[in-house]
């Protein structure tokens, strides 16, 4: 009902990308610290994969955004978290803003390409000193003529080292909070742009992230997205599919992780007999399984609704709070259960547990999912 | 799109049912530890509440599930878990065999006065040495020309000491295990036939439990529902439905408890302005709040899915166990932080407390939900 | 070593009066919802138990903290919490302040009588609008000449109703927050004071609680104990006892329900053979066996540092906190693992749900204990 | 009390020592995935702290367990957990069995090295099929004429790529289980062993990790420590030391997590202020802090038992058990508290996280303490 025959072909060709072009590369990647998204992304571009959702008239294939959740789902067969992550950010949190509000001659340059995936692109909104606190940032943008001129630095950018350009949301006035902020397109090619750091992560390692520093840099006011002042807002709703990317991810990743532990424990024998005849065992992941079930509810109940036109801002926030807990606590209980084993480098569990737990301080961390929750049922003074 | 308008017109009657004809009476038939269902049953019954999706020919609705959930989550507003349970058994768990399998004699002699509420009717399968473990019950009924000659004993039926007839579950021969047990429907003024007790409950005061005994009672063959020997079959189809009804009043419950917790920590002044200013109980109640959107969506799915024809004992297996988990931690958080008076008998919080710790227990407990689940998937040796 | 031989007889003592003299009537007084206190307490009274650790020259024992400990451990082995609760008020609660503080006057007519157990006393500081939050009380002693005028209103008093004599908590002073407030004796015959309430509570039931109403009461002004203006310090001080108290008795609640729990799996049969062969069952126990050890670790620790004359205050507050939430979750699992049993309130394990669940609430709730030690480890902005 | 001065100034030298030759190199130590522990151990042997409790009569300092305590304590501020564990194999699971049970010569030979620091030592008792089940491992020393000859393999062995000798438990006859085994010393210069491979972990990465092989590797039976056939015996009550160990320092590790995330917060601004002023946080510190404090009193308690002679594996696995899900939270809460720099390996927060997972998978997964607790209890059918 949900998924037709259509889907289910997707879902299929997307399954078959991942086996061939990603899995059998993320060992060396993530030893690498990095991936090779100028090739990886035109091989996802030709596909049509880049830009689901978005208008023909641009590349994009016009599709529905059930596709947008089996892309991720299936990408989080890809053993690592690093390069779904890189793909998302080119997909569902770089470029919405853009599709959306973007002018036509933004999206020819910028989207098209993004699209193909012969660019690749990033989203710059945190910084050193405001993390989850959008409304704190301090990097500015100065008009002088036709121009942006852009100082400050931007924290933990995914693709950050390899970027063609960057989505950027900058203070553009002088009121400070959440208001008279810009979403403004940065080409990394421009004069006073710099990476001044590459950052060392405890997991999703296959995808690079950097510390970005701008100097004077100079961009035409015409690479502005949308409203000048209206960049919060925009970026508000573009964070909304963000947490829904993470949300649709985690189902995947929790259930191929159970099913992997539950085939060990069938196999290793040890007090006796397999580790699956342990009922304390066999309950806990039960209990995690039940978990995974009531999340992919919700999950497909959101991205219904989204494709309803609906707002979503508070079932993505709860799917986003949800899942970014289920991964730690299924991560934990992967590793736990593989003993020994299940602590070494070698076995997937190790770096799952590395990986799992950015979901719950990345993309808003659980504690602004329960401010925007508090907020929304009242629960203030 | 769930809800049509009608479906909305539907929940605006049973609202309106539930405050004038229940809620008014809750606090005295709490103290009673009764209600009489020979009075409220027929008025529910006249309005249709008590066979929506049971057939027109038997006096039914026809009507689609999502009646039912609607039914179940307004009743839930009722201020006890009492009242919507008894109601729930003669609905949900007593009378689905019947309509599904029954005879058209059986269903005239009995499915009709229950939809109309004039007879009350309750479902025995639970046994003093069986609990949860429904394969392990002795209760036997022996076949002597066309009558069944049943011994044994039922425990904590609810309706147990006002209802006309029962749907009995109980072995019709020897083989043991789940096989050979048959559904039988059990006039309770058969001779024969006691209330060997009435059981004081912690909760759901309102609604009578009894401790039920047969002693050579005679029932003629005709009485059983469905084929001789598929009783546990279809008693395990008619738990599924029971599953189902527990999670989509936990929803109700819930989501109301957080409410009055809300309201009550907004004017409750202490340690210098309302409770409500206090960002660790605000958080506390967005995590709630959140586990209930979760328990919502996947009750809609399970009901949709069921509405399709689909098997979804596993989809009610998950609702049944969150929701008795969810409700233990809802019940547990208000009373705290009501404080002092939410532990006093005239504050609501006291009731919940004790009427929501039934939820993991009865109706197959949560250790036999997880067991249902282990094997669902595969987590044995 | 920490036990003697003289505390290990009077461990036998106290098991033997709780075992003849309360453990056969706590059903009955659960029932009344009140129990004898002026039958009972002079039989503990004779027996030296009201006044352990108090001053010979007031009829005290003069013997040390371990002993408390003791009568503390054994009380919670009277199959119910309200006597415990209302003997920890009469000599933990309502009579520290005034055996240190107090002048030899008022230790002669009001303490000596209390050890003897021929005056009940209860200590009145909650406020129904304060809560927690004991800087903000309201009720007010106004100096008129050598007599203190006192006006207000008091909420959840355990032996509210049958008390001699009340250890008060008032303002004398309009300084405000925990500053000029005064600690002052009131006899409950004294004209202008009433018990406005009884109250209906959740658990506790066997001892009565009570709304008090102060109207114009006098009371002479050498009824105050110790230094006037200095109540709320030496409140806050008789408070860290108070949770002593609360902690001592949780470890002897827990044990025993565990034990009894598992006495109870090892003989119900279900599944084909008893539940306590149930890995997950046992498990479950074995974690919370751990977690009582490590409360009755902290609890002797706490003990001998008291002895020591050291300030417990944190110690204390840990131990109040923890005994709060283990005794729910012993509680919790207890009636889990009873099943449908459980939940009847002819099973132990009802009354022990109820009854516990205070331990959280009263004393300081929880949140009161978590801002203690917040402070106190300078997580503080 | 339990501290004297003698202790306190022990303490300054430990801390001093780890200061000066441990903190400054565990970078550096971290990244190469072992540390020198043929430069190391000798100054701390030198420092008497390799034999603390052992007999002076071979080089030990005839000190009391608390000397012992107060080493693991210190030993856990070095900045990771992979040093201390190092040590800890050397003096708290390599030796006490050689040193309770050994022959004087075996302790000239092999015990007095190891206290100088000039030999290194690991206990080699885990193998690839058998994890934390040591009933059921498979290594086997047969007997020839005065040797044993040892064939088999043995896994996750600390210090194993740079040990001298192994405290190896293998089987010397064809009993099965738990009986029948032997503990030998084994050189591991002798023919025939190997590391068969140096493995990477996920955290404790300056302690190296081997594979250890035995193909005919020939030792004198004069080698074997104690009994022939009580090795089982003798190795479960050098478990129980080893239980110990861990939770010493885990109390020392998660407060000063706690206190090094305080200090974060309390300078890190965000949305308006400092995050400290966030309640909270705060309370979720606090209670973490509480659970610090019950372990404290619990590893003090056991701590004097065994001191005081007596039995403390119930003590001791209650410990251990409490010590890995404790350092399990501290760690997911101080890298959630620090958001995104607490995800870069640069901060503390990210080797505190992998370092920490070990403690309850090592030395006896939860799950078997667990299992022992249910046991001691009576927790089983």
């Amino acid at each position: 009902m949900r998924f037709t025959d259509e889907h289910r072909a997707f879902r299929a060709l997307v399954r078959d990308v991942v086996e061939k072009e990603i899995a059998p590369h993320v060992d060396e990647w993530e030893r690498a610290g990095i991936f090779p998204a100028h090739e990886l992304f035109p091989k996802l571009g030709e596909l049509g994969l880049l830009g689901l959702e978005y208008d023909p008239e641009y590349g994009g294939q016009g599709a529905d955004h059930m596709y947008s959740v089996i892309l991720v789902e299936e990408l989080h067969r890809s053993g690592c978290a690093g390069i779904p992550m890189a793909i998302g950010v080119q997909t569902m949190m770089a470029t919405p803003s853009l599709h959306e509000f973007g002018s036509d001659e933004l999206k020819r340059r910028y989207l098209e390409p993004a699209i193909r995936g012969t660019a690749v692109c990033s989203i710059a909104v945190t910084e050193p000193a405001a993390g989850s606190d959008v409304a704190g940032l301090r990097t500015r943008a100065v008009r002088d003529g036709d121009d942006w001129v852009i100082n400050g630095s931007k924290l933990y950018i995914t693709n950050g080292t390899q970027a063609d350009w960057l989505c950027l949301l900058a203070r553009t006035s002088d009121e400070g909070g959440h208001r008279g902020m810009s979403q403004i397109i940065v080409e990394t090619n421009t004069p006073g742009f710099s990476v001044s750091r590459t950052l060392d992560k405890l997991g999703n390692r296959s995808s690079d992230t950097a510390e970005l520093f701008f100097d004077d840099v100079r961009v035409p006011v015409s690479n502005t997205i949308g409203q000048v002042g209206r960049g919060f807002q925009q970026q508000m709703a573009q964070f909304v599919v963000e947490r829904m990317f993470v949300a649709y991810g985690a189902v995947t990743s929790c259930r191929h992780a159970l099913e992997r532990t539950r085939d060990y424990l069938k196999q290793r024998q040890a007090f006796g007999g397999p580790l699956m005849a342990s009922q304390y065992l066999a309950f806990r992941l039960a209990e995690l399984s039940a978990q995974v079930d009531l999340l992919q509810s919700h999950n497909y109940a959101c991205a219904e609704a989204y494709l309803a036109g609906e707002d979503v801002t508070r079932q993505a926030t709860v799917a986003k709070l949800t899942a970014g807990r289920l991964l730690r606590e299924v991560a934990d209980t992967s590793i736990q259960f593989h003993g020994g084993m299940g602590y070494m480098e070698e076995t997937w569990t190790s770096r799952f547990f590395r990986d799992t737990r950015l979901a719950s301080i990345g993309g808003g961390a659980d504690e602004v999912m329960l401010q925007v929750l508090a907020r929304m049922d009242g629960f203030t003074a």
